[in-house]
Parts: C-alpha cells; sequence; structure tokens
C-alpha cells in the first residue's frame, strides 16, 4: 500500500454506504460503488467516486428515484427492452447487459435496449461482461447535453460513448470505450483551474466558432445560454472529419433512444421526463464464426502485429485500448487506489453528514519507522 | 440532362462492358459496375468509376482473381462466414449481406463475415440493403495500409471504414458511411494538384510527425519507406482524440478480419495472401425492440430535433449522415451524372482498347437551338 492511498476494499464499503444513505437499496448501492470504485481504481477518475456529488444531486432533484422498480417492457428470445422508470443506472445497466449475455448463450446474439436510466458509470464495465464469457460486448448510451453538431451551435447531444469490447487471447480484451466528442468536460475544468487556453477542436463559442479561450468558455457554459458546447471527434466543420465524429455521437443517440422509444439527449435532465437517459447494448457470440479459442488466437495476433509495429520519434510503446485502465488496476490492488484531495475532502463530508466512520488515507507505518 | 455529363445507365452499362472485358463474369460485372456509378451519381467520386484502372490493375498482379468460386466455410442460423478466394468485392458484399438479411428475417439479426475478398466499393451500399428491409445494417472492411496508429509511424491499417445505417420514417435513412482515418488520399492528392499545404491532423512524416508538407509526404507516400502515412480521427496523440480514432480502426480490422480468420490489413495485397481484405456485415430487426413503424417514427423525430437545432454563424442547414448523398443521386438521375476530365480519358481509353462504342458527354442540342 503506498501512503495516501486507499484499499480497493475500504473504499468499496465505504462508497456502498454513503449510496446507501442517499437512498439506494442494498443491491443498487453495491453495483454503483463497484462501478465508481473500478473507474479510480482504472485511473479514470472522472467516472470514479468524485461523482457521488453529482448522483446525489440528481436525487434530490427528482431526476432520479433509486427504489424504482425496472419494467421489461418488451423481450424476444435476442432482444429485451427495459424501462428504467428513472432508477439507478448500473443496477439498470447490469440487469440488462446481464440479459442480453443470457440470450446470446442461448440463441449466439443478445440485444438490450434500455430507456428512461441514469448515468451507468464507465461504459467499458457492461462491455466487458460480455468479454468475460469470450463474447463480442458492445455498450453505448446517451448523456446529459453538452455537445453541438456540425455546422449547429446548440447544445443537443451528449458525450455519448461507445464501447466496443473484443475478446483476445492475450493477458487483456480489446477495450475502446470512448466518448464520441473530442474530450470530455473534466479537461476544461482542468485547463480553467490551470488558466490555459484550450486546444482547437475542443470547444465552439455561442456563435458555433472554435474558441480556445477557457475562461469565457466556462462562464458561458455555466450559464441558461444554449449555445457553444463541446465538439465531437474530429472538431468543427469537415476538415478534420468533425461531420464523422457527430455521426456517431447522432448513431449512438439513435441506437440507444430510438431503439428504446426513450428520450434523446436533448430530453435528458428534464422536469418532464426526469434523468431519462438511454442505452444500448449487445453481446454476440464469436463462435458464430468458428472456433472461438482460434479466432480470439488470430485477434491477439493482429493486436501482437500493432504493438510491435515501429514507433514514433520519442514513444517507446504502442497501446491496445484497454490496456492502461487493466494495469492501473493492477497497480492499484497492490498501492491502493488513489484520490484527488477534493475526493477525500469530499468523502469525509459524507462521514460527518451521516455519522460514518471517517476513512482514512493510508499511513505506512513501517516506512516511517525505517525513516526515523 | 445537363451538358457534359452521362446518363446513369449508359455509365452502368459501358463500366459492365469494360469490366467484362477485364474478365469479369456477367454478374460480377454488373454489381460491380452499379457499385462504382452510384458512387459517381452520389457525389462520391473516390469510389466510382475512377476505380477501374485499380481494379484492372489488381487482376494483372494477381491479386484479384474475378472468376474465383466463393466459398461459405461456416454457417449457423445468425451468421456466416465466407471465403472469397480473391473474388470480387462487391459481388462478394452483396452475397454476404444478401444471407445476413436472410438470416434477419428468420430469426432476428444475421451477421456475415468475409474473407479474401477485394475492394466492395462504397461501405453504404451494402449496409442500406439492410434499411431498404428495415432493418438497422452495418457494413465495414480493411483496406490496403495507408495508415498509423497513436504513437506509431508505420502503415499497418487501412482507411477501415465504419457504416452504420438506421431507418427512419422520413425521406431517408440515417446512413454514416466514414473512413475512420481523418482523410482519404484522393484529398491529399487534390492538395498536391494544387501544391497547397494539407492541414494539421492528416498525416504524419516518417518520424510519425506532423506535417503538412504536400509535396515531400507524396513521395514518401509513393516510396518503399513503410514510414509516415495518414492519421484516424483526431489526429496524432491524444489532446484531439487521435486515440479514439485509431480503436475504430482497429476495432474495424479485428472484427473484419479476426472474426473471419482473415488477413488484417498489413497482410493484404502481398505476393503471399494476394488482395486479400476483410468485411464484416450485420442486418439487425428493429421490431426486437417493439413496433417497428414507432421506432422508425421515433428516429426521424429525434433527427428533425437535430436538422431544426441552432445553426452556427454563416451555415444554414445541419446534415444528416446520407442526406448529401441522396440528394446527389436524385439530380444525377436527371442531369445525368458528371465525370472529370481524366475520368472521361480513361473511359475513352477503354473504348479503344476493347473495341466499345465510346461513352460520349451529353449534349444539349434543345439548348443549342434556344441560344442560336
Amino acid at each position: 500500500m503506498k501512503e495516501g492511498n486507499i484499499k480497493y476494499e475500504e473504499l468499496l464499503s465505504y462508497t456502498g454506504k454513503v449510496l446507501e444513505k442517499l437512498g439506494y437499496p442494498k443491491e443498487q448501492a453495491q453495483v454503483t460503488a463497484w462501478s465508481l470504485v473500478e473507474a479510480d481504481a482504472r485511473g479514470v477518475p472522472s467516472h470514479g467516486v468524485g461523482r457521488l456529488p453529482f448522483y446525489e444531486s440528481n436525487i434530490k432533484s427528482k431526476f432520479v428515484f433509486p427504489e424504482a422498480q425496472l419494467e421489461v417492457v418488451h423481450e424476444t428470445p435476442l432482444s429485451l427492452v427495459v424501462d428504467g422508470h428513472n432508477g439507478i443506472g448500473p443496477y439498470l445497466a447490469k440487469f440488462t447487459m446481464t440479459k442480453a449475455i443470457e440470450k446470446a448463450k442461448n440463441v449466439g446474439a443478445g440485444f438490450g435496449a434500455l430507456r428512461n436510466s441514469s448515468h451507468f458509470g464507465m461504459a467499458a464495465l457492461w462491455a466487458e461482461m460480455a468479454t468475460a464469457e469470450g463474447f463480442i460486448g458492445m455498450s453505448f448510451t446517451n448523456t446529459r447535453i453538452c455537445s453541438v453538431v456540425t455546422y449547429g451551435k446548440e447544445r443537443i447531444l451528449g458525450t455519448n460513448p461507445i464501447c466496443f469490447a473484443i475478446p483476445s487471447a492475450g493477458k487483456t480484451p480489446f477495450i475502446l470505450d470512448m466518448a464520441t466528442t473530442t474530450t470530455a468536460h473534466g479537461k476544461v475544468e482542468v485547463y480553467e483551474r490551470r488558466k490555459k487556453p484550450m486546444p482547437i477542436g475542443w470547444v465552439v463559442d455561442e456563435n458555433g466558432d472554435d474558441t480556445s479561450d477557457t475562461i469565457e468558455f466556462q462562464k458561458l457554459y455555466r450559464s441558461p445560454n444554449p449555445y457553444g458546447g463541446h465538439l465531437f471527434l474530429g472538431g468543427a466543420g469537415e476538415e478534420l472529419g468533425g461531420h464523422k465524429g457527430y455521426g456517431l455521437g447522432l448513431f449512438v443517440d439513435l441506437l440507444c433512444a430510438g431503439m428504446s422509444m426513450g428520450s434523446w439527449s436533448k430530453e435528458t435532465f428534464s422536469k418532464a421526463k426526469g434523468c431519462a437517459v438511454a442505452s444500448f447494448f449487445a453481446a454476440i457470440r464469436t463462435d458464430l464464426f468458428g472456433n472461438s479459442a482460434e479466432i480470439a488466437a488470430h485477434v491477439e495476433a493482429i493486436l501482437e502485429g500493432v504493438r510491435n509495429s515501429a514507433k514514433a520519434k520519442g514513444h517507446e510503446r504502442i497501446y491496445i485500448h484497454g490496456e492502461k485502465e487493466i494495469e492501473r488496476h493492477a497497480v492499484s490492488m497492490v498501492d491502493g487506489v488513489e484520490l484527488e484531495d477534493t475526493e477525500w475532502k469530499m468523502l469525509g463530508g459524507y462521514a460527518e453528514k451521516f455519522g460514518l466512520q471517517k476513512l482514512e488515507p493510508h499511513k505506512d507505518t513501517i516506512a516511517k519507522k525505517a525513516g526515523a
């Protein structure tokens, strides 16, 4: 354990307790705590325990109802549609993907569309449930609006992430988990704190023009003004392919909201509909295409070919998607999970508020003795 | 008909004749001619009849065998794997997607993996076969190497296009057909002819560094040097999301080559394997998720929401993916198909070579009379 870090299990248990205090039933609390702590352990703090105050505020504003009962509104041997009735995202995602995987086991492929859900955490967590069975996994979700489409200026779509996961015979599957926007808003906030201009291609201003002015953009973004927002992968216009990123983001909304008859990004987080995000999941057996073990070995051979290709000047490694996160997870299981000061403070606040035993960062007493 | 253009049917018939002279059996010639002329009619000349010399050269270098017999090497109620034995891409794509759609009709979804194929033309053509039935359609293919991955410098992947198509109740389905690279090489060639520097984010040089030097890049790209090449969507490094575009491109190769046990981009166009590109197709019924007509109407309502959102300064229209091409197609059916001078010359060359009746651009004799 590294000084200042927190043991995975301790953080998991504490986060679960906080969620129960916020009104989550035990099962919902456990899967949500797991989804948050997994993100921190993988070095993806944007989807980690730092989300707790956001989850709390969603309950307070009646966008999310932790005790909501999910309802399967349509089902076939290959598919199901779930209405989450504005319940808990990770719980609903796990339920829907579990069913999709069951269907894949039975008939070869399974698809789940989910409406009236809430933030489901890292998309990778759900697609990985399929790769754990040796299946191809996919997960998609729309989100609260933040992004502007090509030749638009109004925030109408979300970060709309895509996760494609493919099993391989190597140490780790291929797990591409990506917002279809160029960057997450958390990165803009980092630039704001550092008073740095943003790269062109992240966001546009209220006219829909490129801007690098972090301070002005943040004022706009926090105002009721509906114009200006994040760009999709490829940036503004078409020169660097921004229309492609926009297409991917829109595809996610059509798949998630379209197939579930749910709300598209623009209609999420509204008084009328509540949180109401929509997601989509798929599990596809690789033995639809032959011998699974041979296919997994072939996939790994391709990944090895990519890893071993010539490196750009100044670089020593080509990463496969998912590797960084899985390697960081292994480190976190030994060294403990690293949290930021603001997160320690937030977690401490919940201890006071709910009368929980305060979570303490690890102190390496042996190292201290040796140093004394 | 517009002066200088060519009637769709005339171009189709002529292209088919040229392909038969090149050794294509009748059926292969017809579907290939259709795929090329469709691209020109839609304003996508990069995939149009201008490809004929490339197709010819593939036969000469024994990368493609027009008379090859396809073989279904694996089949389940949901899926099939086809070995094209280096036959004709559009013919193999049509066969595989037709089968996938049949399977979707029978059981709800169908998947086809295809190996040892050749250039299949516009990806949209095959995904649209599914939307024509009211199904979700997807098509993917790897291609000849041209692109460099994040932190790499060696050309190891192709343009690796993705097509996602979703039926809607509106005039046109949503059809996202995109290379996962930032731009097609055809655009670099346009900049070369105009002696213009390229935007940063299109390509990297032999060290893997950004470059805008079109002339130097083209020298490198045409040399046997394996370094330097196209970038994926998001450009070099991670700041603008280049690792995401690379992830999409790699996903395409894992899906196409991985599931078909075929060659990944790096191994295509080789003496050992021939052309050997790999593709993947999917057809998914939307009634897996409820009432298809209601879902299509809901999809269209989302698209309308996007179309009607506020426009950026200087822009009057937000496009949905596929609209531009379908609108241009309608114009081409009235005005005729527009070809470039180089294409007229190339087509004329085939007339001489094969003793075919020369194709002539339309002359508007009525307009001339009126003007006289």
